[in-house]
């Protein structure tokens, strides 16, 4: 340890290091500056940015020795506080700069440097300082940053008053539409670095907190022999170690699996007991006062492993010599099949219709949030276990980690925590069981925070499909059939990896009008990282099939891709594949709309390629649902409260998507008969307490939850009317015996899919035509996208400035996806840089949206939602225009540039 | 545990808390809202003070559970910071009212609540508002605190502005003198609550770091004969459990003792081996990762102990039967005579002279600093073993426990923090050597922060005089000669002991030119709180002695007091009892100075008194050095920065005195012709790697150190000089090879006493005459004093607005000490208001100061010392303004309600 003498935030302080400590540890840990976030813990993310001695720097990578005597250090904090922003932070709000806003700390930091050393930089300059800073946002597409640098610029150069940052609410008082800009009630919490992510929590916690050290499998398969926990237990500061022995339940947590699923889905053990099922399990927990002593116990713990084959692909697992992962389930353990219109093999077989067919692989991508997982958890005094995690499905999560801990209903609630995005990897619990248990073996308060090679090796990932593709059109190009085969590399655990592949045959050539599929998928277990949800779930992959292969089979028939999508795009009366009636008919609006930007862009892409950079267009078109699979409901209560405030209580989490602008947004639309400000509408953290409102996955919420917030607030205008007209106030309604609580229950009629893959799965669908235009270096093979041009049909718009960050950002992870993002390698991919984390330069600054506003029937307000449909159109797009420009068929995504390379070796 | 949402400062916080937990420690320990202060822990105080839901409250004695979900909390971090004062901080920071600063948080707080309801307070309002919420200061008299609230309640009413709450630097830039009220240094730390005691450091340090819980002795006087700590050690979080077996040197403290003493000064352990010596004696320490886990676990050692006889007074200590406390040396252990001029048996013998004689008994008085004890040490990378503690005598300290830790001289250093107070108490060395002890055993850091029942029971306190004072006067009311007889209850260890016996013969009579002395004085070892230096230490007690004898004499001989005292003041060539010319004879000026003012006084006294309370006035008159006794010197030096800035560079140790601005102002005096601004000066915090500046007690510093600093800054101006005249700046100073740092070392020629107890003991004294209006309420003896009149001579004033806060305090303390004070009952008085501690409104609104600037020769500019002496005059006075208001003589202090009564009863 050393003594060192700094100035934080414009105040001298002692402090008191071990000099190998990171600066963003003493921040956080030391001196409580919990504004400064620690993202990937090195240096890849810039989640921790700090001024030092006028400097940018990563916290987390600086470690004591290195800050000199007397140095300067601004933080977060030091730029501003909810009641004296500083202009960067008005402009973050302004321009929704803040989504999960965990990244938005390091942000402002970042561009405070920045417009300290240059007052009047270009949007190019702002571009090249976070680039180079290595300023990571996975929410917003960087787009909104860069607006909200240079309009804070202004501020501070004086062109602009900070007040003119401002919202300011329309003379209607209207917040709900596409005109609105209205901020998230969370924003000027976000943009202060004050608002709590559990990671922080944990640090606030009572002084008899416990930090939990997993001891995790360093093997993907094998045999548990023995747990030896005697020396780990001895070793200073350790209070338990926690294994299955601990575990007063079934030690599994239920994957909720289909009936028709070969195994019954509670393969996932809390703490492993018999086997190791992948790289990272868990098999036993320190619990211990400090993070350094229980590691350095979590490394005494003595595992004895007999080491099994590992199976990381599904040909391994298929293999005939394979044993099964899970004994007495086979490897394969769940087939869905689609059957709609005619056999497909006679159209095939005949002679006269053209046929494209390829094999096609999609990535095991990581969700890669800034915010590695965390959680919490106590004993409350009303004897109920608690714990606070990233859960974006609580109500869900609790009933599937219950029974593992053998807790009573009443002795367990599950609590989201404001979270730095999910992406949808939290749709499956990670953690909560894990906190749960030591809670329960312990009695103390309970946190653990992953490091980000934890985040990496051992949380779901999106499941990679393999599989073959089939589309036979007429000579005039209409599609006349198609055929699917395809496996899901689900991992080693079941959970909705059913239902994921139900999503294939949902989804794949959604887009167009197809009389006659057949299909079958098949999920597969294997020991490579277990699957869980991400945005845009099993549309993601479909859809890049179909669409690589519908742009094959436009080429075999000699037609423009945009006529061959226009030929065949869903006109009513066609159905999707589920043979399900659209709910909006929107393809051939936005393919026309479209049309003029796309001729204009493959002019320009042959005017500017050159022999060693060709430039080239790419489209697609495609769809997602908004809910669950079949009928779906939510509840949510709204509640008048003695302050003339009105509490939105419902279980929507909020993982950065905007569940609080959603809640109180549609709560303030429905209510506008009252007109109370908004301001006055108090949202909720999801809680198990709360009304039951499903998993904020699969864009439901804004049209479920919403729905039931909608319900209930017509309640509430309906039970607060006077006779004479008017609303009463909390006091006249306490007077007048009138309730002041409402609830609110909204269903939809879906129908699930039947044994042929028909049904009417979803009541709200989201649908989108894009147009990638992308450069090439032929010389390597990378890929750089120019520009994005997406048409999207989601409804009625509730926020724009929401609405546009969710598809900005969705947009990114869409270019990430298509170009770069893969956790395949557990050892190279377990980093940022190495998952392949898009940074601003490989986005471009120039991704134009256009709405098309058909309201939906089910929608709230018509809204539908927005999260995934980013995640199902853009990449196929990115993938055809690679074609387009330089004649290579990428047929596996990430297309990175040793597979276009060697798509255009093969080609030549 | 629970969970609640509270609003903390303007922002939402989720909280998690034990409901059982204080509001002060959640707030401290797990929002660190480190400025928000615990005194006394136990609601007397105020310096937790927060404003909770609009109402001030005491967060101390607030549970968890009856803060009310959704509560708003105000700490001092939400009213004002560093860069944006709130005007109550601005005009605390105008009136000096932070000198510890420890108590300010809490006081702002209050104002702020006060004048929330209260836009135009009276001061009386002011002080009762302080009163009701129990306030508690130790270093102001209150009087600059109602001064900056009745300012910054003209700011808030918008009659002034804030800004002109700020101090304005004189055209000519000077900020030493009279005239001078530059505010210290360190107050915008102290009136936002950002700077850090060492219990808040504490909580700042790494993770790895180890709370010290003490197994304590519950008697007073024991033979140990064993210490079981296997049961503490199995219990969670302990990481450690340290005995005297862990302690690698002596284990003992050396208390410096005098060749003379018949002990070695030794006795003391750091922790006990073989006997308990005094209630509370650490007998073991728990080192843990938690305070909770280390007092469970110091609950559960096991202590086995043949209880031995307590002797708690001189009488029991001094009984035949008495065994000796450390064996091998007599309780009475060290003598000090006084032998000046001729033999006093035949002038008391003398028919012809007037005798007065008393016996009288002084308190153990207790220093009651609002921040109680604490230290916390480390293991440097060093190979040292640091330690920062409240020590107000670094070098000294390190002396005195480097052996016992068996630590050579580059293996131990010792740091003063910011300090909330000592006034005295560490002049000796408390928890250094129990910290420094558990850093060498665990290897981890380590900090210990006593409760306030700790800080009573276990620190030293002013050490009680039993003794018999005779004088003798001619007919004319001459004093012919004093014979003294006394006893010093020291506790059980020396320290100091010798030297506060040599301080009863320096001061007893001081005041007065007293021809012939005998005296005799002893040094008792009891088994009650050890005794420590205390503000007038020795001086207090002899000067008590003295001037109540005097004021009895007065009255034998008929006289008014006043002109007793001014007949027998010290004037050229009278010598002092050390037989030492006076640096100042200024006595008699001051009392004439007062005399007008003591006649209107009568007057006004017998004018307002009734038949139930009689009101009186009494004076006294009295000195106390400036220094060690003998020869003293100290070291400093001034180092020109690259940045422009000077470091002066000390280990002047600030207890809140106000080093900081000693060393500052000085520096900036002597400096004068390099025009620097004040702010451009460093001062540093005490630490024996700075130049030896001996211990910050006796008054010395700003002349022992500030001298040594005026060497050092005439050295510089010396070596700075450019031949053509000017300064050489940094970068200048540097290129001509000029050295930027120049040393200062400042000795004074002061002579020990020698066996007659002669000699030239300080070069520098302090001198005083005061003034004590009282009220007595006949019925139940209570006093209160109505007015203090002060007449001080310190030489020349270096800060008007500090040396007034020094007086101001010191008075408030002498009214403690003269009424309430005293820690003789181990349970009853171990709190706060057991203690007596004087709250506002047992201070007068009205304390008049009158400076009388006659320079010193030794002072620096001119400057003498000013701490000691308003606790070496007022206390007397009152008493003998008691006996004006009553006739009735009390002998002992505290002057309690009890004790007043009892004498008016003798004497009817």
């Amino acid at each position: 340890m050393i003594q060192k003498q700094f100035v934080v935030n414009g105040v001298p302080r002692n402090i008191f290091v071990d000099q190998e400590a990171t600066l963003a540890k003493v921040l956080r840990e030391q001196l409580h500056l919990l504004g400064t976030k620690v993202g990937c813990g090195e240096g890849m993310c810039g989640a921790c940015n700090v001024i030092l001695d006028g400097k940018l720097v990563r916290s987390c990578v600086i470690k004591m020795k290195r800050v000199d005597e007397g140095a300067q250090i601004l933080t977060i904090e030091g730029i501003g506080t909810p009641s004296d922003l500083h202009p960067i932070q008005r402009a973050w709000i302004k321009h929704g700069g803040a989504q999960c806003g965990y990244c938005t700390p390091g942000f402002i930091v970042s561009a405070k440097a920045l417009l300290d050393e240059n007052k009047s930089p270009t949007r190019e300059q702002v571009r090249d300082w976070f680039q180079s800073h290595r300023n990571a946002c996975r929410c917003t597409g960087y787009i909104p940053l860069v607006d909200a640098v240079m309009e804070a610029a202004k501020a501070l150069r004086g062109e602009i008053k900070p007040e003119e940052l401002d919202y300011k609410l329309p003379a209607d008082g209207h917040i709900w539409g596409i005109d609105s800009r209205y901020p998230r009630p969370t924003s000027v919490a976000k943009v202060t670095g004050t608002i709590k992510y559990g990671g922080d929590i944990a640090l606030e916690l009572p002084p008899n907190k416990l930090y939990l050290a997993l001891v995790q499998a360093k093997v993907s398969h094998a045999n548990i022999k023995g747990i030896d926990i005697s020396a780990a237990e001895a070793m200073p500061g350790v209070f338990k170690v926690v294994t299955h022995k601990d575990i007063k339940g079934n030690n599994r947590i239920n994957g909720v699996a289909f009936p028709t699923n070969k195994g019954d889905g509670k393969e996932r053990p809390i703490l492993c007991d018999t086997k190791v099922f992948q790289y990272g399990d868990a098999i036993a927990v320190v619990c211990a006062s400090t993070e350094a002593e229980a590691k350095a116990a979590a490394e005494a713990v003595k595992v004895d492993l007999e080491v099994l084959p590992a199976y990381l692909s599904i040909p391994a697992a298929k293999a005939a010599d394979a044993i099964e992962i899970h004994p007495g389930t086979p490897n394969v353990y769940y087939y869905q099949y689609l059957r709609k219109g005619e056999e497909t093999k006679p159209i095939f077989d005949n002679p006269e219709v053209v046929v494209a067919e390829d094999s096609l692989i999609t990535s095991r991508t990581p969700h890669m949030p800034l915010e590695p997982d965390c959680a919490f958890g106590f004993m409350h005094d009303d004897g109920a276990v608690i714990v606070h995690s990233k859960s974006i499905g609580v109500h869900l999560h609790k009933i599937m980690i219950q029974e593992g801990l053998g807790l009573a209903d009443d002795k367990l609630h599950l609590v989201s925590n404001p979270m730095g995005g999910t992406f949808g990897y939290k749709f499956s619990p990670t953690n909560e069981a894990i906190v749960g248990a030591c809670v329960l073996a312990t009695g103390r308060p309970c946190y653990l925070v992953f490091n980000y090679h934890q985040q990496m090796q051992y949380t779901g990932k999106r499941s990679p499909f393999y599989g073959t593709i089939r589309l036979a059109a007429d000579k005039s190009g209409k599609i006349l059939a198609m055929e699917t085969d395809y496996d899901v590399d689900h991992g080693p655990y079941c959970e909705f990896g059913d239902l994921l592949t139900v999503r294939g045959v949902q989804f794949m050539g959604a887009a167009y009008d197809i009389p006659n599929i057949r299909g079958e998928g098949r999920t597969v277990c294997t020991n490579h990282a277990w699957g869980s949800a991400f945005r845009g779930y099993g549309g993601t992959q479909a859809q890049f099939m179909t669409e690589i292969v519908a742009d094959e089979l436009a080429v075999k028939l000699g037609m423009d891709p945009w006529e061959f999508r226009h030929k065949n795009a869903l006109r009513p009366p066609g159905t999707n594949p589920s043979g399900q009636v659209l709910d909006s008919y929107s393809y051939v609006e936005m393919l026309e709309a479209i049309k003029p930007k796309y001729d204009e862009a493959l002019k320009k892409a042959k005017a500017e390629s050159t022999a060693t950079h060709k430039k080239g267009v790419g489209l697609a078109a495609g769809s997602y649902g908004c809910g669950l699979d079949g009928p779906d409901s939510s509840n949510a209560y709204v509640e008048l409260n003695a302050d003339g405030t009105i509490t939105v209580c419902t279980a929507w989490e909020d993982h950065g998507q905007g569940a609080d602008m959603g809640a109180v947004g549609t709560a303030h639309q429905s209510l506008r008969p009252l007109n109370i400000a908004p301001d006055k509408l108090k949202f909720t953290w999801a809680d198990t307490r709360n009304p039951v409102s499903g998993p904020a996955g699969g864009s439901r919420s804004q049209v479920m939850t919403g729905g039931a917030i909608r319900v209930a607030c017509e309640a509430m205008l309906k039970g607060l009317a006077k006779p004479s007209g008017g609303y009463y106030t909390y006091e006249e309604a306490k007077a007048a015996n009138v309730p002041t609580k409402y609830d609110g229950t909204f269903s939809v009629p879906g129908v699930p899919l039947d044994a042929n893959g028909q049904g009417s799965p979803f009541m709200v669908y989201m649908y989108g035509v894009c147009m990638a235009e992308v450069t090439v270096e032929l010389a390597t093979g990378k890929t750089k996208v120019d520009k994005i041009t997406f048409n999207i049909d989601i409804g009625k718009v509730n926020n724009r400035m929401i609405v546009d960050g969710q598809l900005w950002g969705g947009v990114a992870q869409a270019i990430g996806l298509a170009l770069s993002e893969d956790f395949e390698d557990i050892d190279k991919h377990k980093t940022m840089i190495g998952g392949g984390f898009p940074y601003i330069k490989d986005i471009p600054d120039n991704i134009e949206l256009q709405y098309f506003e058909n309201p939906r029937e089910h929608g709230v307000h018509g809204a539908a939602g927005v999260g995934e449909i980013p995640l199902c159109v853009p990449h196929p797009a990115i993938a055809n225009a690679i074609y387009n420009a330089t004649g290579a068929r990428v047929t596996r995504i990430p297309a990175l540039p040793e597979r276009v390379l060697e798509a255009i070796k093969n080609k030549a």
